[in-house]
């Protein structure tokens, strides 16, 4: 019997609500399977957290969650806690916090998945972005100069290492190799003149490597309209960390949506926990309404089984994800449907149950 | 009689071509109209005149253009010369240099282009991007530290000041005023902790000067995804340099393709010449071939026009495109037809002069 430990930080808004369908499908996994224990742990963290204590999260949060094998994260971000403030204490500290610097972001049309895109197959629509998550235009530094004078001035600073560029271009080469598939880099150097042609250069060099996989490489502006044109150009994707933030949205956008788009936040060393989270945001307006659709927040659920080893359950998630879709019975208002968060969730269990016990 | 001093830099790739019909319709409009002129002169600047010369334009050129009233530009950039160095020292030299700040993208599908979207009505994408186009992300500021060390840093800093913000802010409040749209702010504050929390600032700051403008704001992510599943959400949008760059293609992508979107780089105070251009890049692969879409640079064309105080010709241009875009008989294989650049010139020539002379 195998367990593991999981910090739950189901946060604001929609977060909880789509984090309780997730957590009951990973016991029903866990069920079906015997072998296998989650113990999950919940923190209270996020914005009201933030309303009682001044702050995001425990001073000793890090210290916290650190030994957990991974946090399964809903949404974070409410109105009343400006943004830069709730987001970089929380979500983005644990990524850069626990060199989290693989983002994973599948951008795969599911069948009977919604796509808003004329004249583009299902399988057109099937690729993964490998997301810069720990440094780049995220690194957060800059300058706020002669504030309030005529003068002002406002520095924002990327900051692209080789160890940080190097890995994450790495990363998607072996996975490129791996899968047997074109790898694509996204950039913009014609513009950017420094972080840019430094990504070019490194994207080049550590190609030399892997001679065998096929690569491509693609100005963002040039990406984002090929995304809605010509999906089928790109396969596996890697790119810096505003620009996955950018493209992932536009993305979930021709795969069925926010309510569908789901990411690991991954340090392949294991030496930190990873996280699992759906893409979207916390959603005040319908937060408490029981409408959110859980699905993404279930695909990180299976995200996270891969993680832990057990792809074949994550495989059986997912296509219990399809089976529901397909049927079209039971889903949320965002894909047509009027069922609540929780009997979407049901759903899923009761596909699940009726796929027969994978082999792990 | 009044004539329009208008520099051609017709640069590379298919950029010679579509000029070549832009400045014929241009030509047929001073036939048609008879109280203006067009002084165009040639400048032969571009990856070629680097290839002989070791650089993009001569070394007084800036000095050169400064007393034409308008620049005409084809595409820059071909295999063989570094994108950055193309680019940077031709189109952001000018761009930039003239203090070009407003860029004017029209995201507006014309009768009878194609758009990839289902569900989307003709109407529904019908929006003006106003994009900063002097400083921020492309300031061109940045280092390369460490070089080829296991340290190796490169940072690459976006440069946001008061004056430049708030004038391509204030632009853009003064034409939803004019208008009287919605005006849309696209940023990311809750990730670029510095540039863009100044830039929501100050777009609350000015939004006080004109209560009767409705505003929206979106983060970039979020606008990319709308972009493709709700575009009547956004009417006038403005926007960073970078995320311009980036929407504009995707607006592109939603409303024709790359082979009808136009742009204006203007600079409003008229201290120095203004840019038109298609927003398409050189396309090497099919250059040559006589087969690049004109309508992107007749539609460039068009907003000279209006720059000039034509609006009437403007608006006689643009309904010509979309006269021989309802017709499909004479459209390039971009758009699923059979014809050569030069004909669809011809084509919105003859459509044209069978519009009866406009009210100017
Ligand atoms: C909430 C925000 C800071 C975050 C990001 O920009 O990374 C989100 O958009 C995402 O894509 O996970
Ligand atoms: C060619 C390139 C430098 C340019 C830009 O990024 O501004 C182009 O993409 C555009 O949108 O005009």
């Amino acid at each position: 019997m195998k367990t593991h430990k999981v910090a739950v930080i189901a946060g604001d808004g929609i977060g909880p609500e789509v984090l309780a369908e997730g957590i009951k499908v990973l016991r029903k996994v866990e069920a079906l399977d015997g072998n296998m224990k989650f113990d999950f742990t919940h923190f209270p963290w996020g914005c009201e957290y933030y309303a009682n204590h001044g702050k995001m999260m425990a001073d000793d949060g890090m210290d916290q969650l650190r030994n957990f094998e991974a946090i399964y994260l809903g949404a974070v971000g409410f109105p009343g806690v400006p943004d830069h403030v709730s987001l970089r204490e929380l979500l983005l500290k644990i990524r850069k916090g626990f060199d989290q610097y693989v983002n994973i972001r599948p951008v795969q049309l599911l069948e009977g998945a919604p796509c808003p895109l004329k004249d583009v197959k299902r399988e057109e629509v099937d690729m993964i972005v490998i997301r810069e998550n720990s440094e780049g235009e995220y690194a957060g530094a800059g300058d706020w100069l002669f504030k309030g004078k005529p003068e002002e001035v406002v520095l924002q600073t990327g900051v692209f290492s080789r160890k940080g560029t190097e890995r994450i271009i790495r990363y998607a080469y072996e996975l490129a190799r791996k899968e047997k598939k074109t790898l694509t880099s996204i950039s913009k150097a014609n513009a950017l003149n420094y972080s840019m042609v430094f990504w070019d250069q490194v994207f080049e060099e550590v190609g030399k490597e892997y001679p065998e996989v096929k690569t491509a490489s693609y100005l963002v502006d040039a990406a984002a309209m090929f995304f809605v044109k010509q999906p089928q150009r790109f396969q596996i994707v890697v790119t810096s960390n505003l620009f996955g933030d950018i493209i992932t949205d536009l993305g979930a956008a021709i795969a069925g949506g926010m309510g569908l788009a789901a990411g690991a936040n991954v340090n392949p060393e294991r030496l930190h926990p990873s996280m699992f989270e759906p893409i979207h945001g916390s959603a005040p307006d319908i937060a408490g309404k029981g409408i959110a659709n859980p699905l993404a927040a279930i695909w990180s659920a299976s995200q996270m089984l891969d993680f832990f080893g057990y792809n074949d359950w994550g495989r059986a998630v997912l296509k219990s994800i399809e089976k529901v879709m397909v049927e079209k019975k039971t889903l949320t208002p965002d894909l047509g449907g009027t069922s609540t968060t929780s009997e979407v969730g049901n759903a899923v269990i009761a596909a699940l149950a009726g796929i027969s016990k994978p082999q792990c």
